[in-house]
């Protein structure tokens, strides 16, 4: 549960309630009373409100739990805008050696459920790694959330596992003309000032062709990703379904309590109803 | 000139103002009167002090100018507290192949005139990389200023040249027992949970050892530096000579007219001295 709304919910209120409910429940629904609207409480609806959604929000952007590694692999690169590059040295007292560079990418606009999972990258010939590709066109792509602020947040070491990233092993490859569409999209929304960049390098939409993934995420080594796994997952769930899990999970019961007290209501005119709900407030010491 | 001393100095003043000085120095000189202690300018010196010195302070910690391309290359690796490491991989479908992964590394302490231009590795052999580097130790490390708040701050997208990133190529070693404080200094200064990771995964301090740097930081390719150059510059300026150029170039002919001024008005008593002030201003429209 996310801690926002843990604090909105449980944070509000510490007085022992058991009128209406079961005692087992008390723990869970401690905020149950400001939900309700008690005394003080119904002029809170707005902010309770406005803390359920911050925490939906947030459980939509927040990386994927680490059991689900393909998902995390889709998350962490549609949340990179660049990332690192290794390919075959070509250069004469090199070749061969391993070379690494740094590439904006990007695998669709920004925001939840727009990424592709596909790195597209935006090159010249003019650049030593594409010269590399030029002769072996076989690479490997890494990005990291070390390059978002959601490690530094959460104070996890750019090494730490925690600080999820992935590995890509492939091809990097010319996007076919069918394709450059997407790849402009994907790339010009992400980076604007590339439509701006000298016209005489020669500028093409490539991708990184992904036949390997391994995902570091948790504690326990890299974890292999098939590509099948990688392109089928979603990788950020839908605001709709975490509104529903919370709903049913937290929020289901405590409103349930409030249309129970407002069914009571109801049943007198409205000058009564605020009676009786200050009977109520008064019964259980809000 | 640092913008900041500009507005501090240039910034506050707009009449014209001839007496005293020589018209042509007027435009270079326009805030003297603030400097010099005008009517309401006294009260200002701690503000212009604390102008100049954050302004000195941003000069220090600004990047390098794209013509020092070797102080480029030892900025950016100090700023950097990771990099991404390319190697040969030795797993078995991959073998020969590239393999790109993300490691935290430290040339030093943090601040400037900390970093040694050693990038400090601290590995375990349980690292796919590591393994990697017992069957070949040729590597390729890259940096760059994307890892930090700079380029965002300055509009530069992660690919733009003066989004400078720096490229190693060379062998990663192990540490001497001699040089291994050097390496614990720095790593753990900067990566201070790297004490408490568990001990039965074998940890030990390793060193990119260079023998290769390209840097790209400004517009027309790669820069080829060599390691003696690299180890032999200092990144930072130091604060005292970039004081003593801004003394030299701006302050000093201010600092001149106020001890001109002082002079004169030591020839008196204190009150003498006082009135003898305010008649300077009266006369100079302060």
């Amino acid at each position: 549960m996310p801690p926002l709304l843990q604090r909105a919910l449980i944070g509000h209120h510490v007085r022992p309630h058991s009128y209406l409910r079961p005692a087992t429940t008390n723990a869970v629904l401690g905020g149950s009373r400001l939900l309700v609207g008690g005394c003080w409480g119904r002029r809170m609806w707005p902010l309770v409100l406005w803390a359920l959604l911050a925490a939906q929000a947030g459980a939509v952007l927040s990386p994927p739990p680490p059991k689900e590694a393909a998902r995390m692999a889709r998350y962490v690169l549609h949340a990179c805008d660049w990332g690192a590059l290794a390919t075959l040295s070509a250069q004469d007292e090199l070749r061969g050696r391993p070379f690494a560079n740094v590439f904006s990418l990007s695998d669709g606009p920004a925001g939840p459920g727009r990424g592709s999972g596909v790195p597209y990258l935006y090159l010249t010939d003019l650049e030593v790694s594409v010269r590399d590709l030029q002769v072996n066109a076989n690479a490997s792509l890494t990005v990291s959330l070390a390059q978002t602020p959601y490690c530094k947040k959460n104070k996890y070491d750019p090494q730490n596992p925690l600080c999820a990233h992935i590995i890509f092993a492939g091809t990097v490859v010319k996007v076919s003309d069918t394709e450059s569409g997407l790849a402009k999209q994907a790339l010009f929304t992400r980076h604007p000032e590339m439509e701006s960049w000298p016209r005489d390098h020669n500028w093409f939409f490539a991708k990184f062709n992904i036949t390997n993934i391994w995902v570091l995420d948790y504690f326990g080594g890299l974890k292999i990703v098939t590509p099948e796994d990688y392109y089928s997952v979603k990788p950020y769930r839908k605001l709709g379904s975490l509104v529903m899990t919370h709903l049913s999970e937290i929020m289901w019961p405590n409103l349930m309590f409030l249309l129970d007290l407002q069914s009571k209501a109801s049943l007198r005119s409205s000058d009564v109803a605020e009676l009786e709900f200050l009977r109520i407030c008064q019964k259980t010491n809000i």
